[in-house]
């Protein structure tokens, strides 16, 4: 069963996150990612989309040629879960 | 040379690009596909993002699941130009 994290475990998590904040107004949190060019971020993209379809877990996002723009919530719980987190953890490991 | 597109040469381009319309405010256009679900969009992307590099000619997009919203422009003519009546034909012809 999916979890809605509380304030502070969302701050919590999002110490260990680098680059990612929540989100105006909505319960979800935001990066943006810059690549090299747009081969570099569509090849993100592919990555991230594996996982998010494995995870059955999607992200929303905006690409315009090496920008990556990611929102991340869980539709379930209308919040946070952690889905996001593992979702975001994973993100930032293949983009270092 | 990519030369931008009239006001009249737009007009006769949408009528044959069935779904795309004008973006308000801006020399662009746009069109929002509806897939089956995540998988069917992510791999309508994924043929777009190769004919995107090859044509070296990139879309701005947004996706959340199924849906996938397109705009196109022309950066090097601030407006609309032949490369993105292409790239909407061949986004049609694959999508449907």
């Amino acid at each position: 069963m999916t979890v809605r994290l509380s304030t502070e475990e969302i701050e919590e998590a999002l110490r260990g996150l680098d680059g990612w904040k929540t989100v105006d107004g909505r319960e979800a949190i935001e990066k943006s990612f810059k690549f090299a060019n747009f081969n570099q971020a569509f090849a993100f993209m592919t990555r991230v989309a594996l996982k998010a379809e494995k995870m059955d877990h999607h992200p929303e996002w905006f690409n315009v040629y090496s920008r990556v723009d990611v929102t991340l919530a869980t539709h379930d719980v209308e919040g946070l879960s952690s889905k996001d987190v593992a979702l975001a953890t994973f993100m930032n490991k293949i983009a270092s």
